[in-house]
C-alpha cells in the first residue's frame, strides 16, 4: 500500500512538474517574451501539453489507479492519500476521455491565439482575433464531445474548472441573483451621484507600484516565495508551494485599477501560498476549484480591500503618497468614490454591483456560440447590444467590449462563472469569519490582517484541492453555494453609502 | 527517405522543446526567481531533463537513425539534411551512453547547487559551495567514465562543448601561448601606467542601461526577437530562433561592467539571431561550439568594442551621457583607459592580455580535482596560490577567488577552455573580416556595424551547428584553430598602446 502511494506520488510529482513548466511558459509569455517568441513558444508548449496528457493517461497510471481503490476504505477519507488518489482517479478519467493530439493542438493553437488577442486588443479589432476564436470555439466543442453524453454542452467545460458542478446549478443560481442586481442597479441610479473626479487625475506609477507592495507585503504576501510583475491582464501563478508569483496593471490615469489588482491576486496568492507545504507536487497543491479561488481573491480586494475599516488606516498612506491629489479629499468620500456604483464596459474595473452582470453576459454568449445558436462573427455585436440591455451602457471599440478578457484567447471557456460564484462563495465565508473574530473590522481599520489571514489558512487555504469545492464551502459554511449572504452584503454595504 | 527525415525532425524537434524549455527556467532562475523557488524548480528541471534523455535516447531514435545512415551518401554533406543525420548521430553516441537517472541527478544536483553558490557567493564563504562542488565533481566524473576508455578524464567533458576536440589539443594550444602572454604582461608592466582613475567614479545606472541598449541596437541585436535583463552572472540564452534573451550586470562603480558585458552578450546574440531560420527546433539551430560562440562574443567586445575607432563613434555619445565625470577626458586618454594591461582577480573584467591565465589557473584545478590528485577542500588555497604565481595578485576573500564564477555551480566543468580559444578563433575570423571588408576600421567609426554583421552572418553564423568546430574553422579561415593571430593581434595593439 504504502509503496503504491510512493508510486502514486513518484507519477504525479513528475506530471505536476510539467504543469508547473507550463505555468513558467504562460508567465513569461504574458510578462516578458518579445514578440517574435510566440512561434516557437507554441511549439514548447504543445509538447509539454502532449507529454503531460500521454503520462496521466498512461496505462500504468490506470493500473496503479484501479490497484488503490479498493484500498481506500481502509483510509480516512479526510487524509491527504484518500484525497490524493480520488482527485487523481477524478482527473484520470477525465483526461482519458481526451484524445492527445486534441489537447497538443489545443495548446498551440491557444498559445498563437494569445498572441493574436494581443494584437487585435492593442488594435481595437476583432477581425485580427476572430479566426482563432473560431477555431478555438471549434476545439471546445470538440472536446466536450468527449464526454457525451451530457446534460449541456457546457458541462464539461465547467467541470474543468469547477469539478462537480452542472451548467444547471449556475443558471439556478444566476436566476435568482439576476433580478435582486438588476432592482439594486436601478434603485441606486435614481439616487444622487457620488463624485470620483478627483480619482482621474494622473496618479505617479511607481508610488502606486509601490503602495501596491506595500499593501500586499501586511497582507502576509510572502515575497521570498513571489514576486510581482506587470502583464496586460493581471493574473497569479504557481511554479510551486515555494514560488507563487502575481502581476498587476499600473495605469497612471487610474488609480485604483493597479491597487486593486495587487490586492485581488494577492488574495489567489495567500490563498497558495497557505496550502501545506505537504501537498506540494501532487495536484492537492492547488486551490480547490476557480470559484473557491475568485472567492479568496474577491474577498480581500472587495470585503477587505473596499471597506470603510481598510482605508481608516490606509488612506492616510495613500494621501501622503499623493498630497496633491488627494491632500483635500477626505477618507469617507475617498471611501464612497472607490463604491460608486456606475454601469461601464470593462469588467475588471467594475464594481461589485455591476460586476456579475458582466459574467451573466459571458456566460450566455460562451453558451451560445456552443449551441451554435450564434457564431463568433456575430459576437461583436451582440455584445454590444447584451450591454445596452444589461447595464445601459455600450463599448466604444472591441476593445472596450468582445475584447477586453484574455480568457477565450486562452481557450479558457467555462470558466467565467467561477467569478460570480467566487462573489457569493466569499460572502459566505466573509459571514463566517466575522462570526469566528469578533474584532475583524477593527483590526484591519489597524492594518493588521493576521488573524483574517491564519482564519482562512487555517480553515480553507491549508487544505488545497484534498475537498470538492462544493464540500468546501459546505465544510466551511454549513451550506451549499449559496446567493443571499452575497445579496445581503451588497444591499447592506451600498444602501448604507448611497442613503 | 523523405518521410524518414519527416520523422526525425518531428523527433528532434519535440526534444528541442524541450531543451528550449529547460532554457526558460534557467533564465528565470537568474533573473526573477524567488528565494524559495529553487527546490521545486530543481524537481522541474529533474523531470525535464530526464524526459528529454528519454526521448533522445529511446529505442525509436536508435533504429531511425541506423535506417538513415546508409542513406548519408545520397544527400549533399553540405545540406541540412546531411548535417542533421550526422549531429544527432553524433549526440545519440553520446547520450546512450549515460545512464538517465544521472542525467537527472546531475539536472537536480546542479539546479540546487546554483541556488547554493549564490549564497556562497555573497557570504563569500566557499564551505556553503563546497558539498554541492564536491557531488558536482562525483557526477562529472561518474559522468566521464561512461566514456572509458578515454585518453584523457577531461576528454568527454570537454567533447560536450567542443565536439571533436581533445584535452591534449587544448593543452598544446595552451603551451603555446602561456609564454609569450606572460612575457606581454611582463613586459608592460614595466611601462608606464595608464591613469583609469576617471573610470572608478559613481556612473548612474540607467544611462549606462541605455547606453548599453542602444550600442546593441546599432550591433543589429534584434529586440522584436529578444530583451535584455539583469543577472547576477551575464549570459545569453536561447528559447528559439525567435527569442535569443542577453543579460547584463550593472555597477555604478564601474562603466565599463555592464557596457562590456552588454556587447559581449548581443554578440552571442547576433550569432544565434543569424542562424538560418529553417534550422529551427532543430540541433542545428544553435551556435556550434562554445569555442566559436565565444569567437562573436569575444569580436564583438574586443576587436570591435575595445577599439579606437568603436570609440570615436560612441566616445561622444558616452561623454553627453557623463559630462561631469568624463567632459575633460579625452577620447584618447579613454581608449587608453580602457585597454589598460593590470592583472587582476576577476575573469570577467580582465583585460585582454590577461584573460587567458584566468583560463588556464581554472583548466590545470578542474583537471587537477577531477583525477583526484588534490580535493575540492583544496581549491580555495590553490586558486590564491595560482593567482599570485600567474599573476601576482591575490583574491581578498573567495568572491574574488574560487567563487566568483557560476559555471561550476551549473555543472560546467571542461568549459572554461572554449573562452580562451575563443579568443584565439575571434583572432583568426578578424583578420579574415579585415581582408574581405577593406573598410571595415572607418565604418565602425562611423557606428556602421551592418557589414561586419552581415559578413559574419553570410559566412558563419547562418550555418549554426551544421558544421562541427574545427571544421567551421576551417572552412572560414583555412587553417585549424592557431593561437598566432591572437598574438598577433595582442602584441601589435599593446605595444601601440604602451609605446
Amino acid at each position: 500500500m504504502n509503496k503504491k502511494i510512493a508510486e502514486l506520488k513518484k507519477l504525479v510529482g513528475e506530471i505536476h512538474d510539467l504543469q508547473s513548466v507550463m505555468a513558467v511558459l504562460d508567465w513569461d509569455q504574458q510578462t516578458y517574451m518579445p514578440p517574435e517568441g510566440a512561434e516557437e513558444r507554441a511549439a514548447q508548449v504543445e509538447t509539454l501539453s502532449r507529454l503531460e496528457h500521454e503520462k496521466f493517461t498512461a496505462p500504468a497510471m490506470g493500473e496503479l489507479l484501479d490497484s488503490l481503490q479498493g484500498k481506500l476504505k481502509e483510509l480516512d477519507p479526510e487524509s491527504d492519500e484518500y484525497c490524493l488518489i480520488k482527485v487523481v482517479t477524478r482527473e484520470y478519467r477525465r483526461k482519458t476521455r481526451v484524445p492527445a493530439d486534441l489537447v497538443a493542438e489545443f495548446a498551440r493553437v491557444t498559445t498563437i491565439a494569445q498572441h493574436e488577442w494581443e494584437k487585435a486588443y492593442h488594435a481595437a479589432d476583432f477581425k485580427i482575433f476572430k479566426p482563432h476564436l473560431e477555431k478555438i470555439f471549434d476545439l471546445r466543442r470538440e472536446y466536450a464531445e468527449c464526454f457525451a453524453p451530457y446534460d449541456h454542452i457546457y458541462d464539461p467545460l465547467l467541470d474543468e474548472f469547477e469539478p462537480g458542478l452542472k451548467t444547471a446549478d449556475v443558471m439556478a443560481i444566476f436566476d435568482k441573483i439576476r433580478p435582486r442586481q438588476k432592482a439594486l442597479i436601478h434603485e441606486l441610479g435614481a439616487r444622487p451621484q457620488i463624485d470620483r473626479s478627483f480619482l482621474q487625475q494622473t496618479y505617479d506609477g511607481q508610488k502606486q507600484w509601490d503602495f501596491g507592495i506595500n499593501v500586499a507585503t501586511r497582507m502576509g504576501y510572502d515575497w521570498n516565495r513571489g514576486r510581482q510583475d506587470k502583464a496586460l491582464h493581471p493574473f497569479t501563478t504557481t511554479f510551486g508551494l515555494g514560488d507563487v508569483r502575481i502581476t498587476t496593471r499600473i495605469l497612471p490615469e487610474s488609480l485604483t485599477s493597479g491597487l486593486f489588482s495587487t490586492i485581488h491576486e494577492a488574495g489567489h496568492a495567500l490563498y497558495e501560498q497557505g496550502i501545506a507545504r505537504n501537498l506540494s507536487r501532487t495536484p492537492l497543491g492547488t486551490g480547490a476549484s476557480l470559484a473557491i479561488h475568485e472567492s479568496q481573491s474577491r474577498l480581500w480586494e472587495n470585503m477587505v480591500g473596499r471597506s470603510r475599516e481598510f482605508w481608516s488606516w490606509a488612506y492616510p498612506q495613500l494621501q501622503k503618497a499623493y498630497p496633491e491629489q488627494l491632500g483635500a479629499i477626505s477618507m469617507e468620500n475617498f471611501y464612497r468614490a472607490i463604491n460608486r456604483v456606475e454601469p461601464s464596459c470593462i469588467r475588471v474595473e467594475a464594481d461589485e454591483a455591476t460586476y456579475n452582470m458582466h459574467i451573466m453576459l459571458r456566460l450566455e454568449l460562451e453558451i451560445a456560440v456552443l449551441e451554435r445558436r450564434i457564431t463568433v462573427a456575430d459576437l461583436p455585436q451582440l455584445w454590444h447590444d447584451k450591454m445596452e440591455e444589461y447595464l445601459g451602457v455600450v463599448p466604444m471599440n472591441d476593445r472596450e467590449g468582445v475584447l477586453q478578457d484574455v480568457h477565450w484567447s486562452c481557450g479558457i471557456i467555462g470558466y467565467f462563472p467561477t467569478y460570480a460564484l467566487g462573489n457569493m462563495i466569499a460572502a459566505q465565508i466573509w459571514e463566517k469569519a466575522k462570526a469566528a473574530l469578533p474584532d475583524l473590522g477593527s483590526m484591519i481599520g489597524k492594518g493588521d490582517f493576521q488573524p483574517l489571514r491564519e482564519w482562512l489558512r487555517e480553515n480553507l487555504h491549508c487544505h488545497g484541492a484534498k475537498f470538492e469545492p462544493q464540500e468546501l464551502v459546505r465544510r466551511l459554511t454549513g451550506s451549499g453555494i449559496d446567493p443571499e449572504p452575497y445579496l445581503n452584503y451588497l444591499y447592506n454595504k451600498y444602501r448604507e453609502i448611497y442613503y
